[in-house]
This record gives C-alpha cells, structure tokens and sequence, in this order.
C-alpha cells in the first residue's frame, strides 16, 4: 500500500531522507553522505517521528563505518559518530534504542564492517516496517467491525497530529490499520486535526493521506467535538510518544480534550503504539511524565507558503503577547477504549498491557 | 476601566470605527460618513460582534436621516436604509433589535428628527455600555471569591475567542468582570485561546487586554486541557452567540471542549450573556440550533504579519486538501457552572433564567 517510504539507499548505497520541514509545499530529498549529514537531519528535524529518528541514526553509524573504511581513519572516528548521534535529539526513545543495536552489531565479528553496518542498518528499518504492519493487522478488525455495522457505509476516523508513515518508516502507526482498511476495500474518510502549533496535523497528516488517495478533511484543533456529537465520528486513533504502565497516555498537546469528547459521545478512542514507545517504570502520567516547554514563537508565528510561494512565519498576535507552549498532554488510561500494538489489541492497564507483554511483568 | 470605545461620534458628529481586520497588526480608524458606509463596514466585518454591530447600525440610520436632510432626499431614502442595513448580516439578531428601536423612534414626533435619531442611536449604544458593566458587577463576586481563597495569589482565568469589549462598544462580556476586578486590585491572568480557524484570541482578545495592561498568555486551542489537569486554571468564561431555555449555549467552536475539560478537573465554567442573546422559543442547542458552516480557506489558511510587514494569508496544507468549518459548537447546560447576565448569576436552566427574566416566564 505505502508508496514510497520516509528513507532509503540510493544508488551508490548512501542514504536519502525527505526534508519533512518543506512538506506539504515541497518534496524535497535530502541525500546524507556521511553520519555528519545524518546527525544534522535529526537536528535541524528534516526528518522528524522517534521510529524515522531512529533509523536515520542507524544509517549514520553505516555511514560512519563506511567513511572510516574509505579514508582509512581511526576507530575512534565510530566512536565519535555514537557520541554526536546520541546527542542529536536527546529525549528521543527510539534513538537510543536504535543505537545500543547497532553497538552491538558492530561487536559482532566480520570481514566486511561496512556490509555488516548496512545490514544491521537494515535490519532496524524492517524492524520498524514489520512492527508498523502487525499495528494494521491487529487494528484492522476494529475498522471492519464499524464498516460492517455501518452496512458498508464510510467509516470516519478522527485523528491528531501525525502518527503517520511519516514519521516512520513505511505504514506509520496510526495510519497502517487505515491503509490496509483501505486495501481491503473498507471505505474510509478521515478527519484530520490540523495540530497547532507546528500543525502535524495540515502539513504531514494531510500530505500522506493525499499521496496515498485516501478521503480526508482538514478540520481546527476546536471542531472534533461538535463532529463526534453530531455523530460524525466513528471512532478516534491517535498515536503516542510514551504510555505508562497503568496505560495513561502522552501524546501531542490537545489529545486530551478529543478523548473526552469521545467519552462524552459514546465514540471509541483508540492508541496505536509499538512496544519501543512504553514507559513501563512509571505508573501516573499526570504526575511522571514531565511535559517539554518549547519556544513561544511556534504559537506567536504560524508557518504556511504565502503568495509569494515561499514558506514564510505570520505573526498572529500583538507583538508584545507572550505565549506558553507545552508540547504534550496526558490522556488518563480512564479515557482509553484499546491499545493497539504489535501483539495485539489489549485494555489500557497494566494487566491488558502485560497480557501482551509478559517480559514487562 | 475601558481605555477607548469602538464606536464614537466625531468632532463633525460623523461615526469612527476601529478597523478590525487589521488589528492586532495596525489600528485604523474608518469613518462612516453616511449609511452606505456603515453598511459597508458591516458586510466586510470592518465591525464585528452583536451588540458592535447593533450600534452601527443605529448610528446608519442616524447618517441616513442626516444625508436626507442635508440633501433634501424623498422619505424614501430612509426606507431603503433600513433595508439594506437589515440585509448587511442577515444572522445577526442585534441588528435586528438595534434597527427595531430606531424605526420606533422614528415614528415619534420631533421637530429635529436628525437630532433625534442621533439621540436614539446614542441610547442604544449607551444601553450596551451599561448592560456590559452590569455583567462585570455581577460577575465580579465570582472572581473576588476565587482571589480571597488563594489568599490574593494570581487568579487564572481561560477563555475562547472574543467576548470582550471589541464586539460591544466597551466593558465586554466576558472582559467585563475581568475589568472590574483589576481596578479592585485583585491579582488576574488571562489564559487566551488562539480561537482557530479566525483567530479571535489572538487577534482580538490579546489586543484589547495588552491596551487595557491585563497580564494574559496565548495559548493554541490544545493546550487548556492540560492547564487544566495542572491547576493552571481557576475559572473558565465564555460568551455565547445563543443561549437557549434550557440553558444550552451556542458559541465559538471549541468552547465545548473547554468545557469538558473543566468538568473532568472540577473547574467552575461561566458564560457572561446579555439577555438579548438569550432564544427561550428553543430548548435543545443540540439539535435546534443550526450551526453555520463557513468558508473552507478560513481553515486552510491562516492570515497574519509577514516579514514584509503586510498581513497576509499562509497556506498550511496540500493545495487539494478540503476543509470542513462549522463556525460554532453547543455546551450542554450540564456543563455551565453558572450563566451571568446584567441581571445577575444564575444556574444555566428554564428555572434560573426565568427566575432573573419572569418576562421570558
């Protein structure tokens, strides 16, 4: 289904990436050449998603063993590359994930580093492929369920932010039980919250929904609720940064407020999450999950390509308005119907959670 | 309190409106030299907001009668005001009762009937300018209570879009109180909602509380659940476009989910009305208030100041990608706290509202 993916090898067997930073407008590849490409990609966010983070790290360290070989450098050069990668996105789960594998692998023994780091490369792009598809398997009943129910007619989905195949490698978390939902010939229509302040939502939701022909309509972060009590709402699937182990969710500022209207309407409110995203040291995420202040201007400025065609910040306020902008808020596990993993589907609590999962026990 | 009023006679007894589509950018004055241009001014929302609305249409009439003097037109003329001012916003039930009250005051004798329509104008604006303070009187307790239970610490107040003095004439609904309380030197915060798609916080709100020095924070529309969940808020208030007898309240999209939040975190939520927005011929919001759907760009575009200094739209999605705009959402009456009027505060119900308003009984 997915037609294209968010990385991958060129020619020449170097890496390319899209500058998630000129989507929707612009689709531009970025060719990394060297692990300094890929460590300035996480950066400056040309690529973006903790799955997509990831793997542009583990491509790096290929990256890294390859101009080591070729310009016949120290080890230290490898060493150098974990340090600078590390340090790239520091709370980024998956990074870190990404990176204590391709240690590993790089212990292993072999007569050919470089081939051996692309592979162990690989191995962690299909890792996130193959874990993104089993979140489409294991969703997809949920959407065969209502079109069934519905007697064929479209099944509408609302959703925040994006937990696309954007910020993944292929398929996305959210978007692979819609997709195979979609090759399975389900009619679907999904209602997209635009996201501010960085409008996830408009700029990524959007632009892969359009690639990928699926019915979509852009709505404001304010209008779920008069959708989901006007029955225009099937259900609700949003993706996570980090759920704990009773199941509170956090996720993209403003999630909160859809899964209570979900509540307060009788609709299914769903999280599509990999394993790698759990968080299960911690118990209330109300009160454990600290919440990342970013910089004011993303409310004060809203970023858009004016008429000049360029993509340009407007200012929205008076000059002189500060702004506060946290970046994620807590969904309490009460405001939960299922989690949707790679296992399977299981209640948000710790006993649906570790069902799934035993060696969390 | 109120530092400047929307509309005003000029020195040549002409009428001066503040341009609002420019603010917060540039404060431009417009001036209405006869009924055409008032009915300009609210066709192309040059003014906004009910009771503003109400007041130039007033002062139309007085232009009209003017003009028809001055020029010696047939009586006619007056007639033809009264309708195109009436077809200027055809929604607008201030309008209405504004052009109501001169066409009653027309009809009474006078042997100065350009001085006396102006006289009625003026009593129409001047009505609103009190119904506002007495809406502050009443709503000010509110916020004196929350100040004396925090031992004179900060009283955090949220609210959604615009209900402040930039739609009346001064005073304001919701800002009313507000106004109030700080020249009692109660300690008071602002927590404004951006209000997408039009962005009435940040444009409006924001620029009347930064003129009248009230300390305040935009914030975008996803945020205020989480202020919530952190004791950042110690009271919601809204306006309302519609109450019903019921106490169902109509407003800007998105004030619902404000009010869900506040009741899942047991936060008092408040809606400042004066009684002429108040429909007692409907029960249900829900399913007897139309809610109107507006234009799509206003969702796929957002307006403000470029680099360049002009204030320009930005497109924030796929060119292809539809929108969906419904310009308002209903609150239950389960979930309003209390509803102040210029009367008083009452429980949003057929018993409260009819206790302030046996009239409506």
């Amino acid at each position: 289904m997915a037609k294209f993916r968010t990385i991958w090898e060129s020619e020449d067997k170097y890496v390319e990436v899209i500058d998630q930073r000129r989507l929707p407008h612009e689709f531009v590849v970025v060719k990394l050449n060297t692990y300094k490409d890929a460590e300035t990609a996480i950066k400056d966010m040309t690529v973006r998603g903790a799955p997509l983070i990831g793997a542009t790290a583990a491509y790096g360290i290929y990256l890294a063993v390859r101009e080591m070989k070729e310009k016949n450098l120290e080890p230290s050069f490898i060493t150098q590359a974990f340090e600078d990668l590390k340090a790239s996105r520091p709370t980024a789960v998956n990074l870190f994930w990404a990176l204590g594998k391709m240690e590993v692998a790089l212990k292993e023994e072999t007569n050919d580093l470089v081939a051996h780091s692309l592979n162990a490369a690989r191995e962690i792009v299909e890792e996130d492929v193959e874990t993104c598809r089993l979140i489409g398997v294991h969703g997809l009943p949920i959407i065969e369920e209502i079109a069934k129910r519905k007697q064929g007619e479209v099944v509408n989905i609302l959703t925040h932010c994006n937990a696309g195949m954007l910020g993944c490698v292929e398929w996305g978390t959210i978007t692979s039980p819609i997709y195979q939902a979609i090759e399975k010939g389900i009619k679907v229509h999904v209602w997209v919250d635009e996201t501010r302040p960085r409008n996830q939502g408009s700029n990524l939701t959007c632009y892969e929904l359009t690639k990928h022909n699926v019915n979509h309509t852009l709505i404001v972060d304010n209008a779920g609720g008069h959708l989901m009590q006007h029955g225009l709402v099937d259900m609700v699937i949003v993706g996570t940064d980090r759920t704990t182990r009773n199941g509170d969710v956090a996720n993209k500022i403003g999630t909160y407020l859809k899964a209570l209207a979900a509540k307060d309407n009788n609709i299914p409110f769903y999280v599509a999450l990999p394993s790698t995203t759990l968080d299960m040291s911690i118990r209330n995420g109300l009160t454990e999950i600290p919440i990342e202040e970013r910089n004011q201007d993303e409310v004060r400025y809203m970023i858009g390509k004016g008429k000049n065609g360029e993509i340009e910040p407007v200012l929205i306020c008076p000059e002189t308005t500060p702004a506060s902008n946290y970046g994620f808020d807590v969904t309490p596990a009460r405001l939960v119907t299922k989690i949707i993993t790679e296992r399977g589907v299981c209640d948000a609590s710790e006993e649906g959670l570790v069902g799934l999962f035993p060696e969390f026990g």
